[in-house]
């Protein structure tokens, strides 16, 4: 129930990456979703921040998870996977929130096809970050609390 | 259950619709989903036509609510919000019910980005409603009625 | 002379719409542009406005009348025909009278062919409504006297 | 439960393929999706194969299906529908799964509008059948077979 | 008043071709406007079409005149000049009088610049015969003398 | 023989116009080609020009016939049919003979898909007639007389 | 001889077809032209229809042999190999010989360049099927077996 | 009457210019087109340069006030407006008078929006000035006289 | 030294600029660089504006030079040649140093080749004056002073 | 017989350059064909390379002769003229043979209209000369050379 | 000298980075990149790595630079500023060296300008960063000093 | 000294090629650009033209080398590598100098990414000579002094 509280963060995670870890590891690395959301969970701890791990494959659950995180997150870190490229819709719920965005990428999607090239989610994200693998979640996670650090609601 | 009769109509929204009224209340007004909807079923009551009012924000989800509406319902509104956009399978889904169908969106999308300029849904739309905030719904139920006055099934 | 008021509006019609009623009926309908005139100057009397019908097949024309309604009408509706396509002089005389502005399309041009699908007045239109055929006059004045009650002039 | 083993394939079908033989039967034939699912059964036992047939309106639903038929399914037969154009989820799940895949459409996209020349799906799909209405998937069954044949599983 | 028959024929031209056979007269040839209409009108009297020779500077003139030919003239002669690459309301004054349209070019739009390359009235032409200079004229009046011989309402 | 004179013209056809006559005759009209063949000889007979009348379908041989009417014919009446579109070593053949050339296409290209609007052919022809059926080949015999009339050939 | 009765279709081979077998047989299969012509042979003795297997290298002699299909052959199996992307002769041909068509590829030609992405000829196929090496031919002929049971010709 | 003489220029002013100094004043200034042409006459006067100032709503109009300079004006001062970026007919006009032309815009169409960045007229002037305001006519006046002094015409 | 006051401005050349009057002077006329430069201290002299004026073919040079500008001139005039249309470096320098900028080109980039329409510099120019050659240096001073007249700065 | 050698090439000529010499000789040159051919043959001698040089206007006949190269040439040296832009059927059989080529253009197609710019068979040759007119066979032979000399099969 | 060993990193900077920290402070935050270069070089002594922190205006002494890391450096982050979107010579340079590179940001480049959506350095870099200012140089930091840590060469 | 005679012609070298022989030799062959310099030095001295060999990592620098190159070089041979795609400040240095121009590439662009198919520098250049390594240089040497023996300047 603490993670209900200001000071925890929703990270979401969009279609088939449910399967990492267990697929083409040598691209990919071979952390599963769950060595994610534990490694995340202690490096939270640490830092005061509780960590509301999601993962769906449809975007409209996605656009649900994200509306439920106003008044009850303080950010949103999101690896919007195939969704990246095709939903607006996701685009207008994490309009409408107000928090902070990150987004994340496993590869770099500018290294694969064009079609990957586009993203709706961008266009509003504070910061990008790919390329890293998992550790871009890390990353992610210091740099989400570099910005609440200097928001006034700290 | 008098919904399921032959003179209601589905009046479908899509994703994020479910916050209206409370965010960006000086762009999209202070009416609520809940409140469009109270407003429509007194309006549809006085000319007869029942109301069912959803909204969801799956895009799989609004495709089953609109072929539900083949044999129970006389007529669609739908405001397929972000759908708009990247939606065929809700285009698919209106062209095989064969209803009646107006677009409805509270703001006016070619005042927006370039992306949203480009509309699936207003393929096969009968008409479309734009850019006059909650307004438009009422517009659109009076095209509606007007539309079914005119039909053999009346 | 009392249509020259400030609770008058502008009804403004584009190239080739005085052929309405007499070119292709099963798609457009069998109303004249006198029939809608004649109609929409009743419903107006019954509401309180003025209607001030025009149909001009050139360009330069329809600036003339749009500049002329700055300080005599209380709003315009315009149906520009081929112009919306193509007319950026229409956008800007519209732009430059600085009146609430309801654009109108008997039929929905998103259904017609790619280079219907561009318009310039629709950029700065508070609403849009198309597809409707004679109906979508009335739904315009409609619109169009919710919007001047809340206005600071009524 | 014998559906289970390496020996059966998943027939997944998308978005509106639910009502099939209701709509435009002069189209898309007679055939129900019940009929095709009896008819591929039917066909299965003859061959050994046994047959795990579903329908999905939504897109997640789908990567669902698509994720679970890994080290259950010998192959997948795929209908996506409308996703064919717009889904790049549903690629990423069938790039994932690491199976024999078969794309199969009712009628020839090549021969309706621009945007359903688009395919995310056929970019990795072994084989695509179209136009042959519900023969398609007996063929695509019958392509299945050889494929599976040759393949070490065997 | 014996151009008000049937039989006769309007020969539209478009803005800035008033000044044929004074403007680059090894490109365009020494005719003037009047010699042609003069020639026009001697051929028609030959084959007994009545000839009304036009032209005008403004698109909106153009299309007045278009549609005054419905019920007057037999069939339309244009050279729509500038307008043939930007006007979409000579194309839709052109498909509204129902009459036979030969659209002539002095020079070939082909040779010339890129946005000359596009043609709206093409687009509803029966057909287009440039590149022969003041010949051209001469050639489309041969041709709608052979379209109005087959045409039932000879 | 005597065609092989100077006052001969090539008369080039491509591929599937020998179909003529026998296909969607109330598209394309029913004269074959033998008789338009017959038609033009007749024609030319009278202003003293020869016709060497050729159908291909292969686009070599059509490169090949129009080398030959080097120094053998004084003009090219060519309709090109699908290589139009396609063919550049059409145009290069036509650059090469340095004759004058008139296009000539049964139907208007224009009014047909996007892909037959672009015209190769077009960037090198005195002059394009098309929309009138058989009758396009007569105007074109025409036009060519007037041309060669004025030539220092003649 | 027999092959001339209504009951044989024509098998027809694009360019670079006469290489099968020989050329990157771990992409294309061990089977060389000629294996496939005798095994369509002899499945077609089965099921009573003949078959006029053909390759050609030319576009021109391409067109010739779907010509000779009318009348003779009851449908038209076609690898217009690279032609499917560069010829309109070939697809006005088909469209003139008004025979149902089947087109085959071996591979599957969204998995390779771009520009092999786009295809004249499926604008007017009734199917497809891409991408089962020399097994794609077997489909289309019980596709075609099909096709030609439910025609009245039959 | 001077003013007809060689040694004036035509300032010729396009569609909703009229509305200058009324409209937006800290966009545009707060002179008026009126106070324009009063500076302009007396900065001509100083250097003996008439000065012909016109403004017109219509393209058509503006197409005959160009031709009609010809003969009468040393050269032309135009500021298209929104006609820039539409109109070839106004760019035809001025190729075909033959006179030096300075193209003047009041701001900088390039820092506006996209399809204010073509402009026809462009391709034939001699110089374009934009982004000074009402300061641009005097700068293009002046240029104007370093042009005309250096004419064999002076 | 007198040049590092506030109110000396900048002018600078991009590449190829060096070899003007020695390279094509019937188009880029027969002034050199360094008698514009040596115009303009004259005229600057009258005004009472410094003139810095530079050339440089490097990109990374012109945008240390723009850098040197901020707190020590009081504008820039820059005419980048060939970079106009590629660097996007010089752009953000201009940005950066938030000073007045006149865009100056010998001649007009719209009569030329279509990769020199394109310009990064314009987006941010207070001012564009191209096509009158070397005047066009004069005519940038001149507008530059009125700008600075008008400035707080002076 | 000794050209069929392994050490013999292929030197390939497209259509329209059998009338090389007699054409244009300003442009391309007062070699023909044959001097070409004897130029090359000597040359060969000289190094030990036979020639075995051919000019096909027709596609079909240029796959041929490419397909007989494959085990009786060692290279070939291609100039495919207008195929180069439009023939994906030469790409293929360039890629089927196997052998080195090189592509040869005696004018420079990047100087010439932008459908010259697009090379299919550039995609697959070691090499590329164009401009320098009939030297650039010799050039290409002396390539060859250096290319055969580090195969396995010299 | 310590910093030439393989445990240095370059950390390079584009144009107009010098001068962070002074300009729109708002936007990128008051550091300097003096203040970047030292806070980068203490974590870096934290983690054992030497740090070259260096800043360029040109292309080409940007390319000399990476050059330079060959061999001397264990891998770079290069902030590309402007040159991010322009530059295949960065790319190639890049390629060339074959170190680890990340790519840093200040601003997220995808909410701003779509000029500045395009990256050739992307499509090398193994990560990116983007949208945090200066933490982004840290985070890159950390991200590089995982990628050494698991390369052999440590 | 003697290289500053007309007999002399600049071997001009772009960024990166200074890696050459130490880069992918596999790919670019193991010849370091010294020892191009070299033989080229060789040759050049075997058919008395001396060799002015530079390679400039920017942009700026190369084009002030091929200023320089006017009245002191005969030729250029340019190899532009990343900056072929992107300069056009190039293309315009060499349009300035008026000298005949090769372009040489090690490899074929056609065959590597999209982005590298574009060439200004083609544009202009004589002939250009890709894909055959190191000999493309003594290539392009041959047809340069094939090139000037025609010359009148020798």
């Amino acid at each position: 129930m603490a993670k209900r509280l200001k000071h925890s963060i929703l990270v979401l995670n969009g279609p088939n990456l449910n399967l990492l870890g267990t697929r083409e590891p040598e691209v990919y690395g071979r952390d599963t979703l769950a060595d994610i959301a534990a490694g995340l969970e202690r490096r939270g701890a640490e830092i005061g921040l509780g960590i509301d791990f999601q993962q769906w494959n449809g975007e409209g659950e996605m656009v649900t998870a994200i509306q439920a995180a106003r008044g009850t997150r303080a950010g949103i870190i999101i690896n919007p996977a195939a969704y990246t490229h095709t939903s607006i819709a996701l685009l207008d719920a994490l309009l409408a929130v107000e928090l902070p965005v990150i987004e994340v990428h496993l590869s770099n999607p500018h290294k694969r096809e064009d079609y990957r090239h586009k993203s709706y989610v961008s266009r509003m994200a504070q910061g990008v970050i790919c390329g890293f693998g998992s550790l871009g979640y890390y990353l992610a996670l210091d740099a989400m609390s570099h910005i609440l650090d200097v928001s006034p609601a700290k």
